[in-house]
């Protein structure tokens, strides 16, 4: 093995993770609610900068590459009504709708689904006491929800613990008190009123409390059906442990399988935040039958952003579904100063939640992203037809031989696994790789 | 579930894979060698256009969000020398090299290896005898190989079935003819040749055949050493059945497991083509121990290149280590006309290999690609320590609940698997979705 070529940059381990807050002056405002974040800069999103710069003529290229085609073309733009997008500008939120077709079938009629994703950022400073941030929050969402309502969204849903700051970062104890049971909450509760209100599943990640069973957290998302009944919740499976991404000193794994729930408008499954991350984690939801998988996030800095435009696509393919990404926005500032366990002074920000939400097709083709820096609601209308549609013609799930990967998952959970190597023999034993 | 939206185009199902041939009129010097494809006209590739029109102030964010950062920066071009750099441009090859860097460790040197991605297209017609296009693309490549020697590549691979024309989407037996037993292999002997001279690992993708099993078929990377002994060899697990890749009437799924060869400079995986779409492979390659994972491939057109640029970051992503994406170039036309199965008439053509070869870190990083439309060799100098230091970061191994995922591809693959579905009990039977 040669030696390490020279360069300028060469940090110590620890400071591995130090990207993950950007480092960018913020204004007091910027604490309360989502603003520029000194990035991307003027831009709301990528496909903003890039319709800014590229020529109108080479810009479908670069999208096609970027984003892929749906029936052989750029993702279908749908008009907005101009009066609600006045109302989207003056109240300073992102609000797009596009839709993917799928080809007419000869003993299906076509399944059209509207899809709703919404991201916000938190309203209040996270000193205000937490009822007076909680109805806040609840106020601006439940606007956002009458929007998606009034553009005919069937199956909405909102972001990763989506009535609170995400204050896991600080592991402070008393953000516990944001949890809630599902029954007899109140973020739930508004969720109930809009769904009867508008015939609409709601997916509504919150932080629950389950009294029942000694009154410890999870991080669930209750599924709301179009008639305001709880279908049922399910509980996030993967809980990181990175950076200032300190849910697991709050709750633990989910224990709810990988449920689908069967609503008037299709078949959708959750998974929750990190969850993104663990293809398997995708690959059950699949399994069990979904057609849309909603991955309701709270994500910041460098490290994951470029993650973002990957794994939810990655996950639409592999599996042949729709994809709904949603990731918190803004900028969170709290009461006392934490560390992030990167070598660098304690501070009070969790650094810059890059919203960015998107849906991304079985087909490889995605919407373009909401802004980075704003609230938002984005409108897909999916014809679910495309999912079985593209499974007949790639044949992944033919092909992929789940058998094979049962029995090495059996081996590998074995305490004696041996790795499969295959030595070079013409190898010393001196060999340190 | 509402009606379907009015939409210009509503083609037939058996149309949804017309865009897999890309309509463009084609020279007849364009079915001997790689050429353009009228698409990203006038640029080789994508990041080519962004560079050529993105202003130099906003660049570097566009490809923070596109390319992700390593060790807080762009991804680092190196040098190459003059002499080099003029004999790519002489011979029409397209030439790159860069290097991902990792954190100083306390208790390990840093472990650089060069790695190196060699794309070609055929050289001949293939109409020519078969002998004269074997030696024509053997000796075309052994300068490709020849020049990555001179660049200090440690490990090299080569793309998918590299030494033929890719002739599968004909279904005529006759190209057999190209499949050679490893042991007597011309173009397996080059690369042994090769690799003693450079001192150099070379993965060699060649259709292979078992004279002792009865002359079977088989997709196989055969793994050379930096000695020239043969370490083993991998057989392509996943076989398509989609569009023109009729593979799976020439050769069967692999038997070889998901080995990793412990070679000089690392220990590598080799995921071949097709596999690239499904997770668990990629997976099983990582729990084997891989820290660099080889996907020689040979794809075409306009639905699977969306895909190109997702699913081989993914896999670095999820399983933390660096993977060298390699596709075919050129559009190759075959003697005989043949149908696609899309209701289209018979043509010639497999449409356009588009390259793009790549290299993606653990870290969510990636380099750019080769040109869509050249011959190419990509260099990329990688710290394997990055891969244990990303995984101790994100923890993705550690969080992932194998057990939960052996448990459920169990249950899965038993003729009575009850999906996991909870039904909305507010829905009559009369739901049709």
């Amino acid at each position: 093995m040669r030696q390490r070529g020279t360069r300028g940059l060469e940090p110590a381990l620890g400071e591995l993770l130090e990207v993950w807050r950007e480092p960018v002056p913020r204004t007091s405002m910027d604490a309360v609610r989502g603003a520029a974040d000194g990035t991307l800069a003027g831009f709301e999103s990528l496909e903003a900068m890039l319709q800014h710069y590229v020529p109108e003529d080479k810009l479908p290229e670069v999208l096609r590459v970027l984003h892929g085609s749906n029936m052989g073309a750029a993702v279908r733009q749908l008009a907005i009504d101009g009066v609600l997008k006045a109302a989207a500008v003056q109240k300073g939120f992102d609000l797009q709708a596009f839709a993917f077709g799928a080809a007419l079938e000869e003993f299906r009629p076509p399944r059209i689904v509207k899809i709703g994703l919404i991201q916000n950022s938190i309203c209040q400073s996270t000193d205000e006491p937490f009822d007076v941030q909680l109805k806040a929050i609840m106020a601006k969402v439940g606007e956002l929800i009458d929007t998606a309502g009034t553009l005919g969204v069937n199956v909405l849903c909102l972001q990763e613990a989506w009535s609170m700051p995400f204050a896991f970062c600080t592991r402070e104890k008393r953000w516990c008190q944001f949890a809630e049971d599902v029954e007899g909450s109140s973020s739930v509760a508004l969720c109930q009123e809009l769904a009867r209100k508008w015939n609409m599943v709601i997916v509504s990640p919150i932080l629950e409390r389950d009294s029942v069973h000694g009154g410890v957290l999870w991080n669930t998302a209750v599924v709301v059906g179009n008639k305001g009944n709880v279908i049922g919740k399910h509980r996030k499976n993967h809980i990181p442990r990175v950076g200032d991404f300190n849910e697991s000193t709050y709750y633990m794994e989910g224990d709810t399988g990988h449920p689908v729930f069967q609503t008037a408008f299709g078949k959708i499954g959750i998974n929750i935040c990190y969850g993104r991350h663990h293809p398997q984690n995708w690959m059950a939801f699949g399994l069990n039958g979904a057609e849309i998988v909603f991955n309701p996030s709270a994500t910041v800095g460098a490290l994951s952003e470029p993650m973002w435009s990957i794994e939810a696509r990655n996950a639409a393919i592999a599996n042949s579904y729709f994809v709904g990404a949603i990731n918190r926005v803004g900028t969170e500032t709290f009461p006392n100063e934490f560390t992030s366990g990167d070598g660098k002074p304690a501070h009070k920000d969790f650094g810059h939640f890059y919203g960015s939400s998107y849906v991304a097709a079985p087909d490889a083709s995605r919407t373009p992203s909401l802004a980075r820096n704003k609230d938002g609601l984005l409108v897909a209308e999916c014809d679910l037809n495309l999912c079985r549609q593209v499974s007949d013609s790639w044949g992944f799930r033919m092909t992929a031989r789940y058998g094979v990967y049962a029995e090495l998952l059996k081996r590998y959970c074995s305490p004696d696994f041996k790795p499969q190597v295959i030595q070079d023999p013409a190898l010393g034993s001196s060999t340190s790789t």
